[in-house]
């Protein structure tokens, strides 16, 4: 299924570039520094159940594609918010198996064909008629060894993996895997939206766990922020180089003092409007710059996205089930607060996502061609794809030259998709450098020392990896 | 002048495949499910009276680049609103010809060309020497029995064509097509903006003349809702298989019913102000998608176009003059309260279209890509374009898929242009596809499939034709 | 370094043509009809003192990277507020040689290595190892009489070349370099943002200073009208054939005379508020493309940079340090006011430019496309770029044309990048060209028209040249 020069240009001269640059990069170690995949499975290092468990069901971009074409989360055996969930796998996998064909042209396609011939040898297109066979030779190797998470892991030159983690979180899976004498580098991500975001469902509950777990009195914005400083220590002691952050907007704030800890007050009360929360978020955006430029721990913010955006489905089936929806985000006199405050801070790394591609030219080119402290993440979610990231290439590059990048993330909650999508970023990468090399705007020597650094070199740096 | 490859890739692998794919789908019928041509022409079958009246004089994108190019309407002969229209018709194809080179790569170019050479036998390119010569070869033609309107309508292979038609409308010439005996299948659709949108030019009469014609109480909101379930039920009766809105935004809103009525009182009296007229515009597409769901006619929305933007021209020659600009036009927050209600619902086919590329990939791939009553509608207007149909699918396929879109609309009033429009999108569908294959990222036989389905399968489905 | 087929397309087909395209248009003259040269240099054709002075220190895109990867201004030589300026030209020199590196894949990597070759015969790559020997060379060919400014200017073929400046300038180095018998065509371009942003430093002096030049009366708003108009003539009788405007917005209004006194008024007392200095500024556009229906100066607009992003930086380094940021531009209900009074009118060449590239399809082609006034000024600052052009051909040609636009600016500070510029841009057209001609979207013979249009003269026209 897969052809060797997939992704390349089709163009001979740039193609053939392309191909060399590959070569270089192909089999370089795999480094994750932003995904969502379950430290437990590391801990236990358990079997996956079966193939739609671990293919199907945590893969919005699967079940989302799959429910727009009329196919119902319950057939698919997508939990519902009481738990229920009642599919038989193997059904589950005929009713993918039998709307394949809806993936043409998706990156989705791209990862699973990958997985399907480079995990388990399966070379013929799934298609209704090979359905079954597919999911019984994926069970069976499941059961296997050599696919046990820790084993994966390794086979797939994973180098660091990082989770995204609750400040909540006891991190036990994380100490599990330490204690265990495994090599493995899976660390923990600092992400305090459900802490931050007064909306977030359980806030103040929230709240109040983060003051009884750290002994701080967050009665106080002082105690409040003291907390946040002891917990991110206890990230970072546990090995989490990053921070992050998913807001709805990019707004940052930079309250004096007093102004902040009413603020704080009010939020605490319960009693806040929708737009004190809104500056509430935007002043800890800021507050939490402050933090990474005493700790080290390199920010990360994921705005733009509208959570839920579908009611009906959100009742029934809860958060994650594909229905967030980006929408317009503007950067440039959101972040000005926080960049006037801390942009030329040496010791802040701040790495921006967008689910705006507007922006990259307007906006976060310039900004991070400009700011010390800013560099611009990967194409992220639903950019997070062949012509996605090619856009972003060809839009960011000029004004902000490559070294303001940070390299890929897979940011994925889908285990076996992670070299598949490290692949996809490689070839694009080689793609966009071997046609500028076939145009003569980048000599083919620098060519092959980019890839390198956009592989595995800005990654490490921007994550203190 | 028409090179066979035209619009398929340079690089000779795409090109190629591009190729193959195209000769499957060149001669498959025209399927024209949204369009502004004149039902009268069929019913009536008159020879078109000359050139400039059928070519230059209805086509807004000839005459808006003469226009600003310092060409005036007055000598094109486009009719003002009093009705005074005095350039004599072979004068403005002198004019036309010697600004012919203003058209280089546009599409009204390519619509232009492949009509004079396919429809006409003209080879050499329009110009000031060769002007006459290609009017009196078209004029001699226009006579002859085989460019009758039904003659062309027939030597085009369409399929159906659909008409965009005010809810007072007697459907006459709908009628008196069906009574003629003649086979052409020519369909009304459901345009009820005169009735909806209260800053339409005779909007209190129209709601009154909507209440004549159907016997229903207008003075009510239900009365007024029931005048248009009346005049829907009319309008599928004729053959209507879709209705089409064209709003300012993409607002919509949810009221309860009373705020709805009061709102509603509001309007009828005349002494609304714009914010409220938005509301209503926004409470009434709700209300459409209730209807659709109740009668099954496939709903079209086409926001975002400021009309009339130069007012001196629209005080002299009225609407539709080339001076409609479009302007950003956000989709997700908008749809919100619409999709919320029956974007879940299997029975509703909504289809969305945009003049603002940039919600492609932030917001319509990634509704249509979830919402199973969405789909996205082809490039439209000034996007209804080689580079803008590439556009569309480069950033739409990898969230949306090929399965969430619903094929081309030709959208015109020039009625000779739709073969050249059809196989412009027939080309560019074919170019995208064999840059894909070229690249690995679609198989060559997928590819032969989804071509099928992206000139014929989808629109049939969608438009339930 | 410059190999001869750069940047025209990688396929060999879209190349061949790009290259005989090229091979018209590489000679032909220099037109820069905007941009930010020191008529100085010419007025006392002093040489250039250093290499860095020379190439590095004016140039903000060199030291806003630079910058953006944690090189201070300091020691780049950037002059701080206070005038002082410490760092050794040379040691400046061996900075930026060790972080070449970081332009790859950005146009000033392209522009420089032109310079290298082409104006100081350096064939090899600069890196730390060659950065003294580079030094050397520049430093020695600046001492020739080859290298002063209007040896340049001719050696460079520019056949015109227009400067900014204040309407408070004397024009002192225009004056001179007409009294001096040099025949090189150095004109003034008007700029009055001084006299009409209110938030322009030292505004209400500047409007004094206004008044005494030209004895108007400028405590009435009919006097301070009068006395722009003054200036214009002045600018005008030295040879100054446009104007130009760098607005935050593209606001403009059409207030009734009464309002505009009073509104003027209070800008006048010193007291007005932001939103009081909008609305002036719009209405002065407005005022402006009057004066210029008037007076035949051609109109430029520039909006949508939020100037002085950086408030640190800002205080210490002053304005035009890399830090001025783009933000989303509206064109489409900011412009209507003005173009509903003026944009019919023969006698105004309206020119816009933008740094928000989601504007050309959606806004300003449709805008370019219709109003006869109206003309889009080339991709301009970040969007300078072969990308960047690539985009606007793109993006533009199809609703707008080739013939509202008005060719190449290269709107630079940067005297040694001209040629590069300019090279860069003909390249670029030739390689947008040179596909068009490979799809069969143009035939070749019209290429070589649209070439010789697009490099020579849609600028000498639209800039009454």
């Amino acid at each position: 299924m897969l052809d060797e020069n997939r992704l390349f240009p089709a163009d001979s001269a740039a193609r053939s570039v392309a191909a060399k640059l590959y070569a270089t990069v192909r089999d370089l170690p795999i480094i994750s520094p932003h995904g969502h995949t379950d430290p437990r499975w590391f801990a236990e290092n358990e079997a996956f159940p079966n193939p739609t468990a671990l293919l199907i069901q945590p893969d919005h971009y699967i079940f989302r594609m799959l429910y727009s074409q009329g196919v119902s989360l319950e057939s698919l055996g997508i939990p519902e918010a009481d738990g229920s969930q009642n599919a038989d796998p193997r059904e589950v996998w005929r009713i993918f198996a039998k709307n394949y064909y809806l993936f043409r042209g998706t990156p989705t396609r791209l990862w699973l064909d990958y997985a399907f011939q480079n995990q388990f040898g399966l070379t013929g297109r799934l298609s209704p008629g090979n359905a079954d066979a597919y999911y019984d030779i994926i069970a069976e190797k499941l059961e296997t060894p050599e696919f046990r998470p820790r084993a994966l892991f390794e086979q797939f030159k994973i180098e660091v993996l990082s989770t995204t983690d609750s400040p909540l979180d006891t991190l036990e899976y994380h100490k599990a895997i330490k204690a265990s004498g495994w090599k493995g580098r899976v660390l923990p991500t600092f992400r305090p939206d459900s802490v931050i975001d007064a909306e977030y469902v359980g806030f103040l509950e929230n709240i109040e766990r983060l003051g009884a777990i750290t002994g701080e009195n967050i009665g106080t914005f002082k105690g409040y922020l003291n907390a946040l400083r002891n917990r991110r220590e206890f990230f970072k002691s546990m090995g989490a180089t990053a921070t992050d952050h998913g807001h709805l907007t990019a707004m940052t704030a930079d309250l004096d003092p007093s102004t902040a800890e009413s603020l704080y007050g009010r939020i605490l009360s319960g009693r806040s409007v929708p737009q004190e929360q809104e500056i509430f978020q935007a002043q800890m955006l800021t507050e939490m710059a402050g933090m990474s430029v005493e700790d080290g721990l390199t920010m990360q913010l994921h705005p733009g996205s509208i959570r839920n955006h579908n009611r009906k489905l959100f009742e029934r089936f809860g958060r994650d089930k594909g229905a967030d929806i980006p929408s317009a985000t503007e950067y440039t006199r959101n972040l000005r607060p926080l960049l006037s405050k801390y942009g030329n801070d040496p010791r802040l790394t701040f790495i921006l996502f967008t689910l705006d591609e507007t922006s990259y030219t307007r906006e976060l080119a310039p900004l991070a061609g400009h700011y010390p402290a800013l560099r611009l993440g990967p194409p992220w979610w639903f950019n997070d794809s062949p012509e996605g990231m090619m856009r972003f290439r060809e839009q960011a590059t000029e004004t902000a030259g490559f070294y303001n990048t940070v390299g890929f993330n897979d940011d994925t909650r889908a285990f076996l998709s992670i070299p598949a999508r490290h692949d996809v970023a490689r070839r694009i990468d080689c793609a966009f450098l071997g046609r500028m090399v076939a145009e003569h705007r980048l000599d083919e020597e620098e060519a092959f020392e980019v890839v390198q650094d956009l592989t595995v070199n800005l990654v490490r740096k921007a994550y203190k990896l």
